[in-house]
């Protein structure tokens, strides 16, 4: 894992390291402190309100880094399908190293907290919702209505999601690739 | 949650229940036996090797569910689009009471302990490899070659994994019915 930024930073990056690893409940306080390497007081200054806290600032960095590559991919290719296609080849890349999948504490956050944690759950909505856009957006640029796109968008998410959990319960990329051979099937060609 | 049968039955219903609403980390063999009603000496009778033991058989034991319902709607409807359909179906009239969606525990668990516990990410994958194959025989059965349909088994398996994660995230059915929604484009008739 590399760390870099100021303290703050440090923690959250350390935190959503910890939370993909291990996920939300066998990720202690005292864990994230030693591993981030900062004093215990600057873990209670910065996250006065806990683990709940550092974990909804941990989605948020994910959700932004996730949102940045995905954008990444739209703008790098111009065909809509390419470009997902594209996005999927990316993430499946990582299961080489399983360990350093990044994203997969947003779904994994999510499946632990949806019924504990209304702002957790909350945080990891928007998120999700961030990455939809995404494409909703490029279907929309190559003529798609906005209703269908933000669909679709919905739907490549949650596939990707559901591909990225198989890959890891796997320890193979194959479920994402297959995942990724029905992106053509279900983005049917505009004009 | 209805529990029923013997000591060793009631013990594994009462973890896969637990398991589901609050994941492997944040549940402990205490309030496993609490909330059994079993003697302490039962638990550990059953499951001399404890919380992974228990956590495998709870897997299995949610796998054979959810294989057995999948069948059933597999053997109801003659189109496997439909039948697939139903099953999905079935799945998100769940999401009206979000606290009992049975087949979670497979998904999170998976997520939770795929880097950490090999016996119990084996075990995830033998179940979901029982659900993608029951979709694969009826697919074979309506005209499909064998590595297409069972391609589609995996790829229908890990959509729905994923519609049910951010259902359970959103509390709400719609991620789910967009999924079935594109079965009927992935799944192309034959003949």
């Amino acid at each position: 894992m590399k760390v870099k930024g100021d303290t703050r930073e440090r923690i959250i990056q350390t935190a959503a390291y910890l939370f993909q690893l291990q996920g939300y409940h066998a990720t202690g306080l005292n864990q994230i402190i030693k591993e981030s390497r900062s004093p215990r007081g600057s873990v209670y200054y910065h996250f006065p309100n806990g683990k709940e806290e550092l974990a909804i600032e941990a989605v948020k960095y994910t959700g932004r880094s996730i949102e940045e590559q995905i954008k990444e991919s739209m703008a790098q290719i111009l065909d809509p399908v390419e470009a997902i296609q594209h996005f999927i080849g990316v993430t499946a890349s990582q299961f080489n190293d399983p360990e350093n999948v990044e994203g997969i504490p947003v779904g994994l956050l999510a499946s632990e907290t949806a019924l504990i944690s209304e702002p957790l759950r909350c945080t990891c909505v928007k998120v999700f919702k961030s990455w939809a856009n995404v494409f909703a957006k490029k279907l929309i640029q190559h003529g798609f209505e906005h209703e269908e796109a933000e669909q679709l968008g919905i739907t490549i998410n949650s596939m990707i999601e559901g591909g990225i959990m198989f890959s890891l319960a796997h320890k193979d990329k194959q479920p994402l690739l297959l995942i990724s051979k029905q992106i053509p099937v279900i983005v049917q060609k505009k004009g």
